[in-house]
């Protein structure tokens, strides 16, 4: 058998050393945590398979730790580059599903959660219903009156006093972070408390696509797998009361070019919206509707 | 289902969207090279089943990303601290093993390949054999007499002009590189062409173990698994000949200590040798005999 390496991954491991995995996870102490044990465990076992599977060779393993030491290297305190990398790979949107995956019962799906991102903020202020989250106009942004009913899994009934919280990027692609010369903090940013009847309303902007950033290694990656840095235009929510299980997604306008291929997989369909024409208000051109569904907090869903 | 995770990593993950990694790996484009599609395609598969398997939670997540963001901010011009992280978890062990894993066809066995490590060095000075590499003499060196003969896997005969290159650290565990104030240039290195009987002779240190850093990311990882951070004493050897396969490998005293839990998972079988009292050699106490067996270029071994 040749000793370069395959090119279609298929060849037998079997001629590689059997005991060489468990022997790397039996040098684990006793004093390892099991979760601990458990995870990196499996880290192992699936770093050595992909190895074998696809007889990694001697350069690419050089390429891939060159690759791993220019992730810290780029990334700053305003900069999180392991976190975009594992976004690209759809690590991020996975651990979401894992965290939020709930098997109903009943007919109702609960609202989907999506990825948090790296832009939301823990300072974003109340606002009163009806008031605009656009403290900085941009040109080209497009007004929405934005809506809907925030409501109970089980019952159907509304939930009064449920926090929305939402954030989003101007209609440069820039959050308020980013963007210090034309926005002013918390800009497109703000909290909203549901009315008696578990109503919200406000006024935010159309969202935006943009591009990650392409100067770094989460875009080399991408170029590597001939993938584009797009994520389709985005409103973030955060929806929340003491007695449900909160919910943090994204909405995505329907007609968007980039829902199918987001550069971190965090579209799922019951998060894709329409935008329709308003007419009647002064002060926006658009209308969204979108209510939100949770579940109590001490709902488990089918087991 | 509960959304919290499993501590066994045994619940089914039918639950989650069997349809994810395959969308994922979807939207690599067409311009991507066939290897390429096939190792970081087989990278993400592995990456999310590992997720889905252990039910990753969003802190293990986040920890997992400040982590690969503290080893490229570790690394320096001369530390690679991804090269050790990649060591400490058996990778590079297993990526050498695939490179070189040979499947005889007789009873004799090439000599067996290991790491090269980070301290081989392309300017080692060609010796005379018979002579020293303790260009500057440690108190606690114990000097052996080295020699052996090198062969041909198929015909047993000797190698007369083999290079056999030799590096190893002083007996304070350190390589001239990390030791500048007590070691110059090239100490403890050296290359020696084999005669015509294929045999090299020369005088080095009896290896001393030594501890990898402890003040970074591979140590961390090595407390998280309740691993030490040592490696067995040892000596690198590189041996090469134009019509053969070079062996870079390394050697290990019978009686060291790590030898089992040798932190890089370098250690193997027919590298553990036998230092012997020597008697009759002023300038020596101890005897390593090692003989090397290298296959023809273009040896195939068992298909």
């Amino acid at each position: 058998m040749s000793t370069t390496n395959g090119v279609n991954g298929a060849s037998p491991s079997s001629r590689f050393d059997p005991g060489f995995t468990q022997h790397v996870l039996d040098t684990m102490g006793e004093n390892v945590a099991p979760r601990t044990r458990l995870v990196l465990g499996a880290l192992v076992r699936h770093i050595h398979d992909f190895a074998r599977e696809v007889e990694l060779t001697n350069d690419e393993w050089m390429a891939g730790v060159h690759f791993v030491n220019s992730i810290g290297q780029t990334s700053t305190k305003t900069r999180n580059e392991a976190h975009r990398i594992s976004d690209v790979l759809g690590l991020e949107s996975l651990v979401d599903e894992i965290a939020h995956k709930l098997v109903v019962d009943g007919d109702v799906e609960p609202t989907s959660s999506s990825i948090l991102g790296p832009f939301w903020s823990p300072h974003a202020p109340f606002r009163d219903n009806g008031a605009s989250i656009i403290q900085n106009p941009n040109p080209d942004g497009r007004v929405t009156k934005m809506h809907g009913t925030i409501t109970d899994l089980l019952t159907g009934k509304p939930i009064p006093g449920a926090v929305f919280d939402i954030w989003q990027a101007s209609a440069n692609g820039k959050y308020d972070f980013q963007d210090p010369d034309n926005q002013s903090p918390n800009n497109l940013r703000g909290k909203f408390r549901a009315d008696e009847n578990g109503r919200y309303w406000f006024y935010c902007y159309h969202p935006t696509a943009y591009s990650l950033p392409t100067d770094g290694p989460a875009y080399q990656l991408l170029r590597l797998m001939d993938r584009h840095p797009m994520r389709p235009a985005h409103i973030h929510i955060m929806v929340t009361h003491p007695e449900y299980r909160g919910c943090t997604t994204q909405l995505y306008p329907s007609d968007d070019q980039w829902l199918s291929t987001d550069t971190v997989f965090a579209v799922k369909d019951d998060l894709v919206v329409d935008f329709k024409p308003l007419q009647g208000d002064d002060k926006a051109t658009l209308e969204l509707e979108y209510n939100v569904i949770l579940p109590p907090k001490d709902y488990k869903g089918k087991l």
